[in-house]
């Protein structure tokens, strides 16, 4: 006897609760609709993310890693908007039921519920390729927020952690071979990122503008650029790189590898102590790579001197 | 040169906005998330559906008719539960991107949303087998609601329209054949559901339970009476039939058939004047089809006596 719909959420879905948010959730998973309130004082972040099966995680990835990139891809959009998350919905579509794959997809969304306080209010489950939505909601301060749009000439560029190497366990998991250390080092950090929520949240009142790297750093920080109706100069020599041996692979994963999900954030330098004394405090490298300019566009320099840019980032159907 | 994801957005999502709801959404489309709020005593009821290529509608279905589903779905839900919808977020997944294609799903989505005063404030677009996903959030005030639980012992059980009609417009369109006009309605009903909007609204100080009916009558009836433990008697002779020619056919729809998006609910007898002021009020076909009991389960009688149920309702793992 199969599981049904109702059977999979009651099994697998429904003890993804917390007692902190009890407040505002009047009513979860069971009913047509889920019904919060928000705080007062406070407004409501959404965002959404959808993965798909081959496209946005390879054919083998585990279920505990799928459920966990899915979760992370939002948390790291709210990271970048400084809003502290509070609940999500889940659309999961699944070409049939095991229940070994189910069980180990909930301990990845749990994994990550438990630690941000997240509670799982609804959801469709439904039978189709495998894919995964979430739309996850979080909460910022009324006269608070953290836009890609706010930009200011003059404003240090700085990226958390480093790009590329996502990517680059892409390319170790791609070869096919067997694993070393130090290659499953990237592979875990791109089928378990990290979203930079608590970053983020310490970001509002610093930083000008923010987004989460997730189609490559030069393509993310053209979006600061262009919201913000300025131009960025980039450090090529400044742009962290990922361990390998190989400079100019380091160079291009980091330029414009995706999934990396760390953030990029202006600073104007009337923050920039508050900024450091930030850095400080923080286990996480956060580094300077570049500077807000008047003339629009990305500007890559090597040591003071333009290099052509030849490295875009990832596009879902620029492929055609 | 194809379209890329930013083109997309821009090209066919970035006009689905009111000027009505601008003072509760703070930032819509083009950031890492959206930034809403609630205005005071009122609640934010929230629901999400899926619909999959070939799972929940028809390989040739037209891009308008799938947009105008994926919405009507979840309309339907909130229409359940006595909301306002309000905003929502687009998770489309596309095989490969064709602008006729993009322009005709923007227009069903359009014309619901210009009817519902509905804002497109977020979501993702992304490269995958067709699939949409459309989170919907409307209001209810603070101290209102109608669920499934709230059903008593006493209460007469109610139905909008019809239930039925879709499942036999599929079986229009899977026979294959050309339509004749008759046909054809049930097909629109199949295609272009209407969402019970206005009648959930009006339910609400009236109704003490309810449910939309996407998966089937009896189905969604025993969700009530599991919800609120207790039980539903159903008069088969009193619940309404697609008008097709064979009864035994027409039966089957009508109390298995999924997708019609009708709203089912209970009323007690101390609101059956105010109910039927309702219904005199309104162009809907509202049917008294049962009575709430205390023995659990949903019995169906035919002049008083028992039959045997064995229609179900759809589920989507039910056929492993």
């Amino acid at each position: 006897m199969p599981l049904l719909e109702f059977d999979i959420i009651k099994k697998y879905f429904s003890d993804i609760t917390t007692k902190e948010n009890s407040a505002n959730i009047h009513l979860g998973i069971g009913d047509d609709a889920a019904i919060v309130s928000i705080p007062e004082n406070k407004r409501l972040v959404v965002c959404t993310d959808t993965l798909n099966e081959a496209v946005h995680f390879p054919l083998k990835t585990s279920a505990y890693d799928i459920a966990y990139k899915a979760l992370t891809v939002n948390l790291s959009d709210l990271a970048a908007m400084g809003a502290m998350p509070k609940w999500f919905t889940l659309n999961l579509s699944l070409p049939d039921v095991t229940e070994s794959w189910l069980a180990d997809f909930s301990k990845g969304l749990k994994s990550l519920s438990d630690k941000y306080q997240l509670d799982l209010i609804g959801g469709d489950t439904t039978c189709g390729p495998l894919s995964i939505s979430i739309t996850l909601a979080g909460y910022v301060d009324e006269e608070q927020d953290l836009l890609r749009s706010g930009a200011k000439v003059g404003d240090k560029v700085y990226l958390s952690g480093c790009t590329g190497e996502a990517a680059y366990g892409l390319a170790c998991l791609s070869a096919g071979e067997a694993l070393d250390e130090h290659q499953q080092y990237f592979v875990s950090r791109l089928n378990q990122p990290a979203a930079r929520v608590d970053l983020g949240l310490s970001l509002l009142g610093i930083a000008n503008a923010c987004i989460d790297i997730s189609d490559g750093l030069v393509a993310d920080i053209a979006h600061i650029a262009e919201a913000s109706q300025c131009g960025v100069k980039l450090d090529l020599n400044a742009i962290p790189l990922p361990a390998i041996a190989d400079k100019e692979q380091a160079r291009h994963y980091a330029l414009s590898g995706g999934d990396d999900y760390e953030l990029a954030f202006t600073v104007a330098a009337s923050s920039q102590t508050v900024l450091e004394k930030l850095i400080s405090q923080t286990d996480l490298k956060i580094t300077c790579i570049g500077d807000v300019v008047a003339t629009q566009g990305v500007q890559l320099l090597d040591k003071g001197k333009p290099v052509e840019l030849s490295y875009t980032g990832y596009e879902h159907f620029s492929n055609q």
